[in-house]
């Protein structure tokens, strides 16, 4: 049996995607800002995925902006409040302990110019509050960005009323969307999002492409400059195959996204607990506010390396946290913030379903997990300590 | 007649490099950070690309960078330089007048920071010789950046003879080689170029896809931060399918460019010969040293708009300059830094060749231009200005 379960790293790109490209990649290649047929051909593909993005949001075609990925979204995003909040003398930005490094990395840039930025506690589930949001509101805070959804335990943040606690006291908003669009709904008004950054490799669109949308008003500061693709605000030759392919992605995902909940929370609840009953196992971040498909689980006296190479083995292509940091052998900041101990935040794993995943398929991953933990412990010497009695266990049996 | 005559805007990805994208695309899509096998085959790929791309620049695996295009890679390439300056107190850095908007704005923008900037003077021939930089160099430069060749006029600078210059006093050299790599001959280490950027879509690529080559030892600078991806030094879910495709159409490219020149040549001399028995035209910089398909002409008395419009109307895709600022009323600042007055500048054409083009096209579009010029002259009061002596000629008949 062959599982990929690791949806939140990257999707298998969709036929729709893929034949939504292909056209202009084998016949409308022009360049967007040509004048000649081909070219103008391609700007108005460009303008109508423009328009089609926008609606998937709530927003208005002005307001998007593509890039070459979520990362980059996030990059210029951050790096544009800080901008106006530098020439306002406002210098100060609330985040989250558990954010992307996309943006704790872009964060430690600015807090090396002399920002000062505030992360906010994630709690033992995974969330972060509107309150705890509010009170760290200062006069000269220019941002908050807080993740719409974690990527490694895919619990949901209450996106919307964060946005009216920012909305209320006249500071920015901006939220990390990469595993929640084209997942969850999204509605940058309804929410009162300021900025929301989106890739679309996480909806079976292509590498690649990402989009940046920004309320109107909120000036963008370059982090690409050249050419005056983007309104110029965002330069190079626009990578209009794989805008269209996104842009195809995100439509059919957003027209199914009730069908795709409906479908996939069942058997992500089967699928939690069922790993459940794993002795010594405990699921990472709320059992209700998360993802439809996603799961993080954490096994004492195992090595989350080990278990993905056997799950491997058996078919089972998982994850142990962010594919953005795998090489590194530090345990995951995201299990550290919600207050897992180094020794057990090494054993994790993270499943993401993709939609056309069967209940047989979630028993056989229940089986495999059960059977690979077991024999990893039988093999362990942390595990052999705990059993002993000489460490104390941390999760409970 | 339908002629794609603006490959230096884009091109038309080769059967190849879509052949090399599709099987990344559809079946190969796991996360190249992934440890299990779908996701270590990508990596595999990625791998196996950075050591052919390296190959067709003459330099090793570890010295690439991939990035999301020439316009990123140029970013990356300049700010990088800039850092390392800065470290050093080394705020100077030399240029040319008619680089690519993607180094002049990023050069601005580090005007802006304090930095010194010195832009050379191309010449009516368009091209910079390596005693003006060697003039120039002063002990606070940080960076020379002198593009391999124009993309409005094509013309082709001495680039191994800068690089000589610049390894010789120690300074950074890096070159914006957009329009040449794929086209002309590269080898960075005979040629003693530190930094060099490129841009899949130039070349048959898939758009979306660059490379930044960085000689060992050269700290880069990050302008996306966030995953581990590119040893830390461009975040972001690496783009493999377009990794991919952009690696065949280079080595495609490369492998053939004797062939290339070859055959093009004659044909682009044809069609300068042609063009130049149209009264009251001249060809834009050096006759010689310039792209094998490209060619630039200004024509007396008409507008560059206008021409290409009635050309689109004929079968015939090409352009005034550059497809990066179309949309702006101001004239080519490649075509001041030549020399060309502002009334001149405004009539302007690039004609940039594909590998299939025939004689008979060659013919075509000589014919049309000639026919299309005689029409807007007829019908251009500026012309009639001219003609009856009330402005001066600037041009030759």
């Amino acid at each position: 049996m062959n599982i990929y379960a690791d949806n939140a790293a990257t999707t298998k790109m969709s036929s729709i995607a893929i034949g939504a490209m292909l056209p202009y990649m084998e016949e409308i290649f022009g360049n967007p800002s040509s004048l000649y047929s081909i070219g103008q051909q391609a700007k108005e593909a460009l303008e109508d995925a423009r328009e089609r993005v926008a609606k998937c949001l709530g927003c208005s075609f002005k307001e998007i902006t593509f890039t070459s990925g979520g990362s980059e979204a996030d990059n210029q995003a951050i790096i544009s409040a800080a901008r106006m909040g530098e020439r306002k003398g406002k210098k100060h930005i609330i985040s989250t302990a558990f954010e992307h490094h996309a943006v704790l990395h872009t964060l430690n840039k600015l807090e090396k110019e002399g920002f000062e930025i505030t992360l906010l506690d994630v709690h033992a589930n995974g969330i972060v509050t509107p309150e705890q949001v509010a009170e760290a509101i200062r006069p000269d805070t220019c941002l908050v960005t807080v993740m719409y959804a974690n990527n490694e335990i895919g619990t949901i943040q209450p996106i919307g009323e964060i946005g009216r606690v920012c909305r209320d006291k006249g500071v920015l908003f901006h939220t990390d969307a990469v595993q929640a669009a084209g997942h969850v709904p999204i509605d940058v008004v309804a929410q009162n999002i300021d900025m929301l950054s989106l890739s679309a490799h996480k909806f079976h669109g292509p590498k690649g492409a990402g989009v940046l949308y920004a309320r109107r008003g909120i000036p963008l500061t370059n982090i690409i400059e050249g050419g005056a693709q983007e309104r110029g605000k965002r330069a190079g030759t626009e990578n209009v195959p794989a805008i269209m392919g996104m842009t195809a992605a995100l439509e059919a995902a957003c027209g199914n996204l009730e069908g795709y909940a409906a479908r996939l929370t069942p058997l992500r609840d089967k699928l939690i607990a069922g790993l459940r009953t794993i002795p010594y196992s405990a699921l990472n971040g709320d059992p209700e506010q998360r993802l439809p498909g996603t799961v993080n689980f954490c096994f004492e006296g195992i090595e989350g390396e080990s278990l993905l190479l056997l799950l491997d083995d058996k078919g089972i292509s998982a994850s142990s946290g962010s594919a953005c940091t795998s090489g590194s052998l530090d345990p995951s900041h995201v299990l550290l913030a919600i207050g897992r101990p180094h020794e057990v935040a090494h054993g994790s794993l993270r499943l993401s379903l993709g939609e056309d995943i069967t209940e047989e398929q979630i028993d056989y991953i229940i089986e495999s997990v059960r059977e690979v933990v077991t024999y990893l412990r039988s093999i362990s010497p942390l595990w052999k300590d705990l059993v002993s009695g000489k460490t104390p266990h941390i999760l409970s049996e």
